[in-house]
């Protein structure tokens, strides 16, 4: 089993990773369990229906104190809606200050429930137990959000979770396109921190076909780039910002092809494309490296024809809502070469250009 | 003109009272304001009808950011509806991390605004003008919330202003039941901490008819009563329960009155005999320190017959939502003696009796 340490000013929280996690109920988390007068798994609908046993008979220990409130599957749960139902649901089960949640799904069940438990009586604690490969992102550093009509994780709070639980085996029944999803946030973790490690993936054949072990060792290593970062910087005045690499131009893609339809993680894989472009057009990256990424994700099926369906003004006017947006400035995060990421304005005339350049570059893509 | 510095683990900030604080916002605030890339004054509509231009002029110098947002007057605006229309308006308003809100109005507009700066991507900076006495509980510690329609400030956040300015010309408008609002928390600010100040409030028959020079001094020193007890213990695992006396009852009387019919400090007024009966039954205080009380308040007009209004288990029902149980157990503050706040645990037999003795000693008053 695969573990480590989340460090933040107040907190201090273990992330585990392994085919047996959820044995850790019954010993190491036992005493954070019945510490608690409730307890509420908070569950994706879908993966409910077919994991909700497994987590269940985990947690028999604290069965008479345990309720489930189901939540649309995937990015729908992110509403206001469903935050309202589920803090009255929490009300009506009497639920309390020293009450807890776990959330069961992938990374947006987590920010749903993560926003919930920091905000329910002004915050109580939770577990993660994430479902998908992509979590091994949002799990870990303790933002959680819901979106708005206006534009995604446009509210939501900062709380870290008590503990990180990833059970392996409830990969193998994710679909193809999640694991996709999970290993763009996996290649950006390399990105920004380590060229041999980004190396190494962009050469791996079998990417997007992983095995149990590969998958801990991997995820393992996003998640210490990850808790490396968020250590230094929790609310994210400076380095943690590098983390938003792919995301000004990937939120916009995923915004205008409507959530959903396309997964976040394939939404990244274009916009850190979108972001090797701008270094390179800045002088910063070789063409080689954008041609090595654009050749990757179209072996690896991450749908890069998305960007031909939508006019540069459509992406320009999501990325104008972008949160990393600063007195009216696009900021984006580039590489001056792989492991060195930073932060940048860029024109409106650059991103333009760009946007340009790769439409050029992937035509005909699938 | 008064001012306070309160100090949290994290930030600092002052609170500032007097007749021409306003003034501040183009002198010790210029640089705060001219930071931000844009201002919304987030206004209690019956506020905004009467005093919006005052403020206004005093921010002359950011008018070409600045927007204003008016809600419901009064507890009306804590609803979720509020909260997502107001996220909804900064986010069409092009509102970024550097922008600012400003809340205009009472306790509630505070506690409103407050809840939406803290959560607005993940919480953005927020100055409180108070406009009401009561206000000057709540504007300072940064506690936000909105209600549910199971309970009052269920959903929220710790978030502190970067100032907190009152006007207290403002307070000249105000009706009279919100001067016995805002009054009987000043006095629940010295039943927590100071005898002496205490039966100096209980004899002055003035009370609720304060000039502006006693009104500044005396909120002034309610607000450090307040600051001091912040400082010690920002996020309520200790002393800060202590502010929460004459609310355990008191929030149920508001709640089974219908919030708004009965204001905030009225029902705390209410709260407050309700924890010395109790105090007293446990042989704690003197059963003179009770009527000394429950004639001052029926003196000064507040509504003690609401208690004869409902039954005691309609008023417990209430209180068994309350935020302060733990386990199943109803937590009160009492006092060992003026001055002496102490949380200990009262058994639903103890409420009872106190209720039927309150009903007694109440009884025909208006």
């Amino acid at each position: 089993m695969g573990k480590l340490t989340v460090e933040t000013t107040n907190h201090r929280y273990d992330v585990l990773i392994g085919p047996t996690t959820y044995a850790l109920f019954s010993t190491v988390y036992k005493d954070l369990l019945t510490s608690a007068d409730r307890i509420a798994i908070i569950a994706d609908e879908k993966v409910a229906a077919i994991h909700l046993p497994l987590l269940e008979e985990s947690l028999a220990i604290v069965k008479d104190k345990l309720v489930v409130k189901t939540i649309p599957a995937g990015e729908a749960c992110k509403s206001i809606a469903t935050y309202a139902d589920c803090q009255s649901f929490l009300l009506q089960q009497g639920f309390t200050r020293q009450s807890l949640i776990i959330a069961y799904g992938g990374g947006a069940c987590g920010d749903l429930a993560g926003y919930v438990a920091a905000t329910f009586m002004r915050g109580i604690r939770y577990i993660h137990c994430p479902t998908t490969i992509l979590a091994h992102d949002s799990a870990v550093g303790g933002k959680t959000a819901i979106n708005m009509p206006e534009g995604k994780n446009m509210v939501g709070a900062f709380h870290q979770p008590s503990a990180v639980l990833f059970q392996t085996g409830l990969f193998s029944s994710l679909p193809s396109q999640e694991v996709r999803s999970g290993l763009a946030e996996l290649l950006k973790h390399a990105f920004i921190s380590n060229e041999e490690w980004t190396m190494q993936l962009l050469a791996n054949k079998s990417f997007t076909n992983p095995s149990e072990k590969w998958l801990t060792e991997e995820l393992l290593k996003g998640i210490q780039v990850k808790a490396k970062i968020v250590a230094e910087d929790e609310f994210e005045q400076s380095t943690r910002k590098f983390l938003n690499f792919g995301h000004t131009f990937g939120h916009a893609v995923e915004a205008a092809c409507g959530f959903g339809k396309l997964s976040h993680g394939e939404s990244v894989m274009i916009g850190m494309i979108y972001s090797l472009q701008l270094s390179e057009m800045m002088g910063l990256t070789a063409k080689t490296l954008t041609e090595q990424l654009i050749q990757f994700a179209n072996e690896h099926e991450y749908p890069l024809h998305s960007i031909h369906d939508f006019s540069f003004d459509e992406f320009m006017n999501y990325m104008q809502k972008d949160k990393k947006m600063s007195h009216g400035k696009l900021n984006f995060v580039l590489l001056k070469g792989i492991g060195q990421p930073f932060v940048t304005e860029v024109t409106r005339e650059q991103c333009l250009r760009a946007f340009q350049e790769l439409t050029t570059r992937t035509e005909g893509m699938s």
